[in-house]
């Protein structure tokens, strides 16, 4: 067991109609709040967006808003939330919306207080100051940014994606409301689901010994994950039951608890799908489920064996007898079929981003090693190795 | 799956040294701590004593020290810590110890800005106020009292033992070295793991449906305590990989997390044991583990037999075949049988504490019950229930 450090600040409020405590929280920084949102009307379909204006109004906190924000959240549209808060005196964020959208709060909220682009936060984190609170809203269970510290963002002109993550990104409130998320279609509740997963397991298949405590913390969570998984896309959509534990489970799938006690953050699956987002705007979630059953089989040996088949077992409840790299393998055949069993696309050609050839798996390969020249993950990976696992998912 | 509200705001430093950060961390509020502890030499022996004091020196920090605090922390003493407090201007508090030199810490800490006895605040917690900062310092994986808002209290003069319990009270750091718990005595370390179970046990049985990601987690844990309390108390009493597991697991026992979605605190187990502390100075722990497989068995029926069952499936191991009465009372037996390989006595006339007869069991059942004048846990009880137990218990 490693030692560590742990804090995650954020006060949650789950359960029905929790959205309606906006005013009254955002109104502690200030009167003027900066509401964010992709602008594609749905956070107005689910009467997200009126339960939260009513309640700002009622307590006194006027607001601006940004819209138009995308998946893979642009630098650009940070740059434009930033020169907005500047102009408008902003106190404090609220963003309605998944992933994408709070990443780019608490990018705006980091960046507010430096003069210059944002980009150069992102390089240089010890950039931001005097960060903005951030009071997220997901409607969608799958970073668990609403939780953690991170956002990921996208450069457009160079197609970079990066992670800024430094403390002060923690939203200083969650509002986690599961029947907003109860009318998200089937394909993004399967990405939002297996990005959930792939948190765990990118954390959960590593070398470190002892961390017990941990590892059956991620079961339990994983475990949440399959079960809910299915009743939300394939069973009962609008189940209530399924969308809050896969709402809360995601909210605990990257802010560091399971990671106690294991080694350092050393992912395999995200670094290789950030390249899909990067050059083809795939949808993360997507990239990652298409992408993990592979690297798990070209891992796969010896050495990697017992980690698999104690995932079969735990999680998915494969039987403890046999042979164990029997076992091991078909626990990641069926991970597999329980994504494609989501309505996950079988290869990287069939997920509709555009993917034709492999002519720039080089150049992703490169990039997904990132300066290290290499992705220390549960077994170390080299450009080679990656292109490998690009041409298998292909 | 209940809505709730989750804060856990207490930062962690976990693993081998973390103690030597008191000073540093301290001197953010000031330059006088008050250092607590038991007194009885044990955190000098293992050398936690010296690493705090010098640690304290090097960044300048002055302190005082409150000594002699035993098990069930007594109102005497904390009223004796805020008079030291308030004469010496003390900025922060550190305990070095189990759950009663953190519960003492936290509720000086809260009783510090009050003008008047500090069982006036224990009866009405709104008028804490201005709370001084804890840095708690744990050598006892047992109450979680490091990451949790609670201190329980001890009026001596009217064997009222009640709790305090205000999120202010949260320690604003747990400096957690699994090191300074090697050492722990068998009975100690069993009584703590038990206690940590109990924490469980006690949300765990509970009819909320829904709450699969918390039944999920609370498994998780119990099979750390399973597993390393046996390791711990019997195989090999120093292995740092059993005592971090159960140390971490014990922080994580009673501070909210695996109570979201379920049922609000309606604890049984504990209100009956806080009378044989009361009455009679029963190590907590110990009284807890004597008394839940009692209580289990006598709340086991029809109605409750298929948690007991899951439990034995999902944390002892028990085989999913079968009748689900048979693997429910199997369940009972196999954790009394855990408990007594630990080294737990049999029954309450065997725990050393002047148990002979049963003169006292109406007034501590009637205590018990509290002022709803029931217990409103898994299954209700009323005083003969409790009558009921405590004699099975006998």
């Amino acid at each position: 067991m490693q030692d560590f450090y742990y804090s995650v600040p954020t006060k949650v409020y789950f359960g029905k109609g929790v959205a309606g405590k906006a005013g009254e929280l955002a109104r502690q920084y200030g009167t003027k709040a900066m509401i964010l949102h992709y602008g594609d009307g749905v956070v107005e379909k689910i009467g997200l967006y009126d339960t939260v204006v009513k309640s700002l109004k009622e307590n006194g906190v006027d607001f601006v808003e940004l819209k138009g924000i995308l998946p893979n959240p642009r630098i650009t549209k940070i740059d434009e939330g930033v020169a907005i808060c500047k102009k408008e005196d902003v106190k404090v964020l609220i963003p309605l919306g998944g992933g994408s959208c709070i990443d780019t709060a608490k990018a705006i909220a980091s960046c507010v207080h430096y003069d210059g682009p944002a980009w150069d936060v992102v390089l240089d984190s010890s950039l931001a100051k005097d960060n903005l609170p951030v009071i997220a809203i997901p409607t969608l269970a799958a970073t668990g940014s609403d939780m953690d510290s991170d956002a990921m963002v996208c450069n457009e002109a160079t197609n970079d994606k990066m992670s800024l993550n430094i403390p002060e990104q923690f939203p200083v409130y969650s509002l986690s409301d599961p029947t907003y998320t109860c009318t998200v279609p089937r394909r993004q509740t399967a990405a939002g689901t297996a990005d959930i997963m792939s948190h765990i397991m990118e954390v959960y298949f590593s070398k470190t010994p002892g961390a017990f405590f941990s590892d059956r913390i991620m079961e339990a969570m994983l475990k949440t994950c399959v079960k809910y998984g299915t009743i939300a896309c394939c069973e009962d959509p609008s189940n209530y039951e399924a969308r809050a534990n896969l709402l809360w489970a995601a909210s605990w799938g990257c802010n560091g608890f399971f990671d106690c006690g294991k080694i350092g953050r050393r992912w395999s699956v995200h670094p290789m799908e950030h390249q899909l987002g990067a050059y083809y705007d795939e949808t993360h979630g997507i990239g990652i489920a298409i992408l993990t059953p592979h690297w798990m089989r070209y891992i796969l040996n010896e050495d990697t064996k017992d980690m698999f088949a104690t995932f079969g077992i735990n999680v998915l409840g494969l039987s403890a007898e046999g042979d164990t790299m029997y076992t091991a393998k078909k626990a990641i055949d069926t991970l597999e079929a329980l994504f494609r069993s989501w309505g996950i696309p079988e290869n990287l050609r069939e997920s509709g981003i555009g993917i034709t050839d492999k002519s720039k798996f080089e150049i992703m390969a490169e990039k997904a090693l990132g300066p290290a020249g290499r992705i220390n993950g549960f077994v170390p990976l080299d450009k080679q190795d990656v292109i490998n696992i690009y041409d298998a998912a292909f």
